[in-house]
């Protein structure tokens, strides 16, 4: 197997933490790509996934398979142990609901802050953005505010319980850690207030999947590249 | 279980479509949510969904599940006949891999087109949506634009293989189909050209558990309520 991805960068950041956590890594065989020189939004790489976006899994057999969550399910399904998506019909609805909750009220509006109101991934990327259209920065802004409610929410589930989807780590944990580092590099920081999310950030940091597996050495770099 | 939803709208019509395919209508008491006057943003509605958005299931023992995957992930694990999720690694990958592309580059864009570009549920509603921020419609148009593309990507697929996630119905085929008839609601329609994406939205309509479920007469009931 194969991922196509780029250290440092939120979505690549969980797949490798699926990839430990399942004790997969040494099976796979990376292949980097060129994020800043938009090498994702060549026709190359749009074979492989049409949406433009990290990280890609390819197969033995040649089948691609893209989005993170699909990546998940089908190497949580290679074998069982530990599982990160769940086992009972309960686990999996509860798991799948706040899977999405990480993406659509965290991961995702920061991704717009970050493109829109930020600077982003600098002028040659932003081609591939929304130019055309007025209420950019107001936009990004706005989704930098829904990416605050989203980590206030979280917060409010996990004084309620150890795990983003109940008592053990699982796939949504990996989401919001992914969306609280990428916060964290667009310049958006976690409310004051907000102890149990900053006390599971600090346990999950420290888990043995997640240790090391931020990319921070490769961000610096591409920070250097784009001359932030 | 109960599912709390209103008929006609597209992801209570996602749902509604699984429970049919599964064979689980009748275990189920649908609670009607009154969406045209924001009940889903009152706050007991709010305790059982926090994002604010229909459909949610309640299981026997109380607990609430939300998001359409999440929903479908539940009832299709309930019992395996049909499976709408898959079976193998990586049938689960692909499967998953088009249902988030269906929502990102189909349902999700029409969605913000319909609030942000059209007068979408009126006045009182927009009062939840984002006021305070300039260039909505266009923002609002673009996503009429991202939208027709993804109809485009979907027809690409539909050239190649009979259903969204290969040669089976599964739930992305639900999700594109939900999209479309919301796109349709919205004033958005199936580029020309199109020809297997009309070919296989005219197929997935005729199937048992499709047919008299897209909620046309609730709608109808709807935009008379609204003055549309």
């Amino acid at each position: 197997m194969k991922i196509y991805d780029r250290p440092g960068f939120p979505n690549p950041a969980r797949i490798r933490i699926v990839l430990a956590e399942k004790g997969l890594d040494s099976q796979i065989e990376f292949v980097p790509i060129d994020l800043i020189g938009a090498e994702h939004k060549s026709h190359a790489f749009l074979q492989k996934n049409p949406s433009g976006v990290l990280p890609v899994l390819e197969l033995d057999d040649g089948t691609f398979i893209s989005e993170s969550t699909a990546i998940t399910e089908y190497l949580d399904h290679l074998d069982g142990h530990p599982t990160l998506t769940g086992t009972t019909p309960k686990q999996r609805g509860l798991i799948h609901m706040m899977q999405r909750r990480a993406e659509a009220e965290l991961i995702d509006p920061v991704g717009e802050y970050f493109h829109h109101a930020t600077p982003g991934l600098g002028a040659k990327l932003q081609a591939f953005k929304s130019l055309d259209w007025s209420g950019r920065a107001d936009w990004g802004r706005r989704q930098g505010e829904r990416a605050r409610a989203g980590m206030i929410y979280f917060n409010g589930v996990l004084e309620r319980q150890p795990y983003v989807a109940g008592d053990a780590f699982s796939m949504p944990d990996i989401t919001v850690f992914a969306g609280l580092m990428f916060a964290e590099a667009a310049g958006l920081t976690i409310p004051d207030n907000s102890a149990a999310l900053a006390a599971w950030r600090t346990r999950v940091a420290d888990l043995p999947s997640v240790k090391n597996r931020s990319g921070q050495a490769f961000l610096a770099d591409d920070a250097r590249r784009l001359g932030l």
